[in-house]
């Protein structure tokens, strides 16, 4: 059964933005990124969502889809820690608390070795190495199921450089940025290796999904 | 945790109407369907697929939900087999052979009773009753999980009027039938009850989703 490595709820702006340049504690992102997960927020399928409501309009089929049928994450660094470099120690466990979202083995793009880490149902792994040598690890632990590309921007345009990538839902919210870290200068460039939909949301937002030609 | 009732992947034409009056062994749908469902099975998520290929776009988040979290299907006595009235005998094991594609119980809405019947992991029950009755037999089957309502359109409009369904998905085709069935003489005639969201697809359906107030 063939195994894809799919990006998934993948938010960016207007003009192509995913992050800023200046990632620190208290700002993941890097910038003012209020409202840009509006869309995804609101829905019942929400991974975060504690609370039983939300809506189950096209946004929903997005966020709910999620976990279906994958069995591995692969990360960057950035995704997983505020900073670069050497782990100043094995303190550091993720944004997520004790209950990280994954539910899954997740692997963490880093040339500074770490031992792993298990919260809940979740297990970190932090390895370096070739994207095409890191999908193979996600692969064999995913049991069969596929993998999830799960960011940052650096990440994404990584695996598809080395033409990796099966499927992508970025949504693209109405705010421009002006600067920071583009997955594109304009979601049209992957047309030539991707079929591409283009799904206008009531929230505001646009899917744009994409699957190999 | 809430158990819903959802219509999934239900099609109908751009006039509303989902099957001709004339149901018959050859013509389960008792009118011309052609053309009507091919926004579905082009799908990678198709259920009924059996070779790899497919579409990963907009229609594809539809078919592969089909199964996400249903534990049960209620389906209509015309869904299952082409005539109504008393079972000549229980040869009939309805229109999908030997690994049907539902892998859930499925209840089946009669007057008249017959002996469950198991085909692969798909369970057929028969049953009559209220809509409401049947509901809490297929909700303790689903085990916790939701449950599908599967049509024909009679069996939706009856659990419509019974106001016990929760979110519907409804793919309509840009074909006019003229006379048949009908859902609905127009999707808003749900909008007193349901949130709705109007999602146009490249195939040439548009997907309409309700989900309740």
């Amino acid at each position: 059964m063939t195994q894809l490595l799919r990006v998934q709820n993948f938010t960016v702006s207007n003009d192509g933005i995913a992050a800023g340049e200046n990632q620190t504690l208290d700002n993941p992102f890097g910038l003012d990124h209020s409202g840009m997960f509006e869309w995804a927020v609101g829905t019942a399928g929400w991974p975060n969502r504690t609370d039983p409501g939300g809506s189950r309009g096209i946004d929903d089929y997005f966020t709910r889809d999620f976990s279906h049928n994958i069995g591995a994450e692969i990360m960057g660094r950035h995704k997983f820690a505020p900073k670069g470099g050497p782990w100043p120690n094995d303190e550091w466990q993720g944004w997520w608390g004790d209950e990280p979202p994954f539910h899954t083995p997740v692997f963490v793009l880093t040339h500074h070795p770490r031992p792993s880490l298990t919260l809940s149902d979740t297990t970190f792994h932090f390895l370096g190495g070739e994207p095409a040598d890191v999908l193979d690890r996600a692969r064999d632990a995913a049991d069969g199921k596929d993998v999830r590309l799960g960011g940052g921007v650096t990440t994404i345009r990584q695996f598809l450089d080395a033409d990796l990538v099966d499927t992508l839902h970025i949504a693209v919210t109405p705010f421009d940025f002006g600067s920071g870290l583009h997955l594109w200068e304009s979601p049209d460039e992957l047309n030539d290796r991707f079929h591409h939909d283009v799904v206008p949301s009531p929230s505001g937002v646009t899917h744009h999904l994409f699957w190999r030609k």
